[in-house]
């Protein structure tokens, strides 16, 4: 059994779990970026006709949920895990979005790596032969996030320059035993790491490092050659983060050059004033569950690896003058079954 | 593959994962209570040296992450990963506590529910080849959870007779491939259980509900007779919770009787002026960390069903007019592999 290890960090799955459908549903902004067109659906009001960001974060979660089941033309019942988290505290968006689904429920926390962790999870719970379905699922919101972590809106608080963009909306995958095609052939689970970066206005610079980190591990277990995927995509470094990590892996001797991007840098265009970039759970979760799940279809892409990033702060952990713990989870995702 | 599946939430684990080691430390008004002898450490100031009780709840972690590791004889590097979580926003307990560890990191949140998610998604792993040694561990404080969930202590705020104590303290387990047990030979997963109580203090009344879908849906699957086990310990309802979950299991047929209990009762003796009882992520964990497990290397206890409930709920959703969806998660731990 231990043939699964490959080194410290990384896992091969067996019998690889296939992405069987994906869903995404965005904010108004989003929908005006260079991604749009491989969103499920873009929303024009932020609260969606809810009363609260929160509530309608939640209704996000629901839609999207409900999405998910009926591009996989799956009913609910044929599902046996969600695994899900969000920013919200206590993850609110998570489980009243889905406190209906009706299905056996995993909470996780790892802020913009959510996407990573509960697809890591859910493939190796596949794999494991006790689950034949899972969604994995995630949301943010642009509005419940600055309330949440910065300032209320109404106040109209200019922006640090380093600053990134939450990403409004919900995205998830059904992860299935079966099926053509997206694989997931390895996941690499970061470890915390925190090399003491405070800036709560510069998460790119505090991810970074966890990025690498991930990135040189998984290099490092799997001997693969450092040009081996056609596309490297961290969540959410942002433009500052990402050029951070692109010096961190070169010092490391590792040059993946072009093919090295950013979901936070890919959702928006520099003129919607992003500053640095998208961030958010979302961010990430809605490139992979629009544009790089549709190139993967038509075969535009063969093989990535995701590694979405969070930052493992809170509000009170900055008052109190700590620094900012970070996690990264790589996915490999193939077309074929190789490696 | 599928006979790992057990009914709809189900999974019977082929090669039983063991509990090899666990260790807990809790604050002085635990270790004045009834099951003061089985915990590994109190400590007198609920500080613990430390500036905010934040940061406290932390050094517990870090302190119960390492006295694990020391009771197990393990080297850091022997842990492949650690799933963990708390209540704290953003859950910075377990990430400030865990980020020197070296290690694979999951975060979970499932509110006092997390010992069970940890230790399902921990024996999946194991037993799906992933893993050999998986750490789950969870921490709450009750000055942080008051702080952060209902009043500033220094308010001096009556509490609700049916309200509850949140345990201060760390507790975790070491789940291993190899051992002579006690074994996690099933797991019942929870879904969302959302039955419309509003009242943040009566989270028993809250939980019951999610404690008897699980527990329903745990002697449906597999079909056991009600009194297969010598104790059934759901956590944390409390006293008043305990007594609604007896009236609904009792009106589907299930009569468990005298060997039904809850961590939240046995933790503290009535006399602590704790009202309805303990609650907390580190009560059902300490009460498994310390009398339980006691109890089955003792062989005082051969097979136990351990339900730790948690109640999804946040400030903001409770502002918000919010009802309080929970979830429960069963795991069974048997002296030798049985059913």
């Amino acid at each position: 059994m231990l043939d699964k290890k490959v080194g410290k960090q990384t896992r091969r799955l067996h019998n690889p779990p296939v992405i069987t459908a994906t869903a995404s549903i965005v904010g108004p902004k989003e929908g005006k970026g260079p991604l749009a067109a491989h969103f499920d659906l873009t929303v024009d009001d932020e609260l969606w006709g809810e009363k609260t960001w929160e509530k309608a974060e939640s209704k996000f979660v629901k839609e999207t949920y409900a999405k998910i089941l009926s591009n996989a033309s799956l009913a609910a019942n044929g599902v046996d895990y969600i695994i899900a988290g969000d920013l919200l505290n206590q993850s609110i968006a998570s489980t009243f979005g889905l406190r209906d689904s009706g299905v056996p429920f995993y909470g996780v926390y790892g802020a913009c790596s959510t996407i990573g962790e509960s697809m890591g999870l859910g493939a190796m719970l596949i794999d494991g032969g006790f689950a034949s379905n899972v969604v994995c699922i995630t949301s943010s919101h642009f509005c419940s996030a600055e309330k949440q972590f910065r300032f209320p809106l109404e106040l109209g608080s200019q922006r640090a320059p380093t600053s990134q963009w939450t990403v409004t909306g919900s995205a998830g995958v059904l992860l299935s035993a079966e099926g053509t095609g997206p694989f997931i052939t390895k996941i690499t689970t970061g470890k915390v790491v925190d090399l003491g970066i405070k800036d709560q206005n510069n998460m790119g610079a505090a991810m970074a490092p966890a990025a690498a980190d991930t990135i040189y591990a998984h290099f490092e277990d799997t001997g693969l050659p450092h040009d081996y995927y056609d596309m490297v995509i961290t969540g959410d470094l942002g433009s500052i983060g990402l050029e951070i990590l692109d010096d961190l892996l070169s010092s490391n001797d590792i040059r993946i050059g072009k093919v090295l991007n950013d979901g936070g840098v890919m959702i928006f265009d520099k003129k919607q004033d992003v500053h640095a970039g998208g961030s958010g759970c979302c961010c990430c979760a809605s490139v992979l569950a629009g544009y790089l799940y549709d190139s993967l279809k038509k075969g535009k892409l063969r093989k990535i690896l995701l590694v979405p990033t969070g930052a493992l702060l809170s509000p009170t952990s900055v008052q109190q003058g700590e620094s900012i713990p970070c996690v990264a989870h790589a996915i490999v995702i193939e077309n074929v079954i190789g490696g």
